[in-house]
């Protein structure tokens, strides 16, 4: 709201009328203005190495991940591929991949028993959705990684290296929060990949909205532009208001007693802030002491979450949502406070 | 470019930032306005009925088209479903049902001769895409149809009824040119198909730009409070210009001598101009006399077209874009005039 003026997007009825972008680029549909938005951002914040790179614009990190699965697995010579992530996974991987049955890959769930030979697509989602846990590879047997980093920013988590994987994947939703754009960003390594995930996009959209682009690229210059400004920044902004949220948090889960449990994060030193700081997800990982479906039973206190078995994991951890609206927050708060001991839980 | 002043969109930089519009509505990520201006534009043009369907909006009607395969498989008892088109279809039909190698269902090609017992889908796409036919089912043997409704549009062809389908596609792409936008909407009749299709999308991207939906509501808007207004009617202009087209691609066939045919399209009532026009499509199905790749040999007089094979034809045939910019019209137009007759096509 402090740098609103300068967020505002106008587009003339005339505009934006084409499929293309840019002929002459392997992701012909991606604004160029986009790409030097995205390119710059990384640049200044330090999260992500975009040199030597295609960048493959998806509508949101969803069909981006889905574009992925069908370039690696398109290449390869085995199939269906397999698909692992290690629990506690993002929950909507495993729809993701299953809901059209596709006979290109395949789910197989919990990727530290995964034992099938042959080749194989590994999820690395770091910070992790839904624990906040810092992630690498748990497989390697020389499978593809697809490195989901949607929370690899500075007010969520220490930005302790540049990523330079060969497949990273980013989202404009997590950034400031505008998830109803549907933007998300590919950065490829092997033109190979990128062009298949291109064939991906074309089919299943025919290109990614226009409009949702150049309103991007206009909130990430601003992003880039205000990020060493403190007074300005969006990630000075974040972190505070995210980590007092955690302590508020903390303090309402220490109060309840022997009723909850939350991950403990350790410290690191993150290059953009020049400081040490520890990771503060975007969701908080809420366990219970006793086994129970926490999920079942936050729900008869009217707070959604969702349970920790959609994630591979166990029913008595849920993930809350923490980055939504304060007085819905406040709210969550509040009635998490009226829950003093596991026995409040029954009828 | 007359109405300029009433199409431009301003968009604060917080606005739009939720994946949700209307959680009241099977389709979650529609906007409201969006929902309304459809209904309004339908109701004035008169091209389709939209009491008492559900809108399920889509990142172009590509999208909704695989998401209506995904219902209505989901749905059906037999899998896979068999997916037809009459010859010759739009060419991408069979990529879309193909590509992710589905189980869900399988294209299956050319309609009129498909004889495999049990349940199917048929695309029926009026005025047809590549030829600018008027298009009924031609199974009939109690299958799902499809109604892929993108150029019925006063300006493309006569408007002589109003569509009532179970099942229609529509796109914003088609009406006054904002491909860019990625925005199609279906209109479904039964709740579970419209359900399905939002599962689909839901766990594709996640919704809709929002984005291009506020604009696409102001665009379409317009459209429908313009349209009775002779002077600034985008359908009258549409009309007449690509009239217009139509007309100078014939005299220029006609000059070639005996090189091209086209297709003639007879006369009907339009209900929308209130009186009798003929059918002009935004695409020409451009075919030679003599047998010939009529795709390559065009492009080797630079003229890129989509060749009829690939619409299950033939060869001989090729798809011509009408509605480019005006200087690509008439470069095309200028080189189609230095083809005389067939042995110009000789080395």
């Amino acid at each position: 709201m402090k740098i609103k003026e300068r967020c505002v997007v106008v587009i003339p009825g005339w505009e934006l009328m084409s499929y293309f972008s840019d002929t002459t680029n392997v992701c012909w549909f991606l604004q160029q203005d986009l790409a030097e938005a995205i390119k710059a951002l990384h640049r200044e914040i330090g999260n992500a190495a975009t040199e030597e790179r295609y960048i493959v614009v998806g509508t949101g990190s969803s069909q981006l991940c889905q574009a992925a699965w069908f370039a690696l697995s398109s290449l390869s010579e085995a199939k269906p591929l397999s698909i692992v992530a290690a629990v506690p996974y993002y929950s909507t991987y495993e729809e993701q991949a299953s809901y059209v049955q596709s006979q290109l890959y395949k789910w197989e769930g919990e990727a530290r028993t995964f034992n099938k030979p042959g080749p194989y697509i590994e999820m690395v989602t770091s910070p992790n959705n839904p624990d906040g846990t810092i992630r690498e590879p748990v497989v390697n047997r020389g499978g593809k990684v697809i490195y989901d980093l949607a929370y690899y920013w500075p007010h969520y988590t220490p930005i302790t290296r540049r990523q330079d994987q060969d497949l990273m994947l980013f989202t404009f939703s997590k950034i400031a929060g505008h998830a109803g754009s549907r933007i998300g960003w590919a950065l490829v390594k092997d033109i190979e990949v990128a062009k298949k995930m291109v064939q991906y996009i074309t089919i299943n959209s025919i290109g990614v909205s226009k409009e949702s682009q150049i309103r991007a690229t206009t909130i990430l210059n601003e992003l880039t532009k205000t990020c060493r400004i403190k007074s300005e920044s969006f990630f000075e902004y974040g972190y505070e208001k995210i980590k007092s949220r955690w302590e508020r948090l903390r303090w309402v889960v220490d109060k309840t007693g022997d009723t909850f449990t939350l991950p403990n994060y350790p410290q690191a030193f993150c290059n953009f802030f020049g400081k040490n700081n520890s990771t503060f997800p975007a969701f908080a990982w809420l366990g219970c002491k006793e086994e129970n479906d926490l999920e079942r039973l936050l729900k008869e206190k009217k707070v959604l979450t969702r349970g920790g078995d959609r994630c591979g994991s166990d029913k008595k951890y849920v993930r809350v949502n923490m980055i939504g609206p304060n007085e819905d927050f406040e709210e969550f708060l509040h009635r998490l406070l009226t829950i003093r001991n596991p026995n409040c839980f029954e009828p």
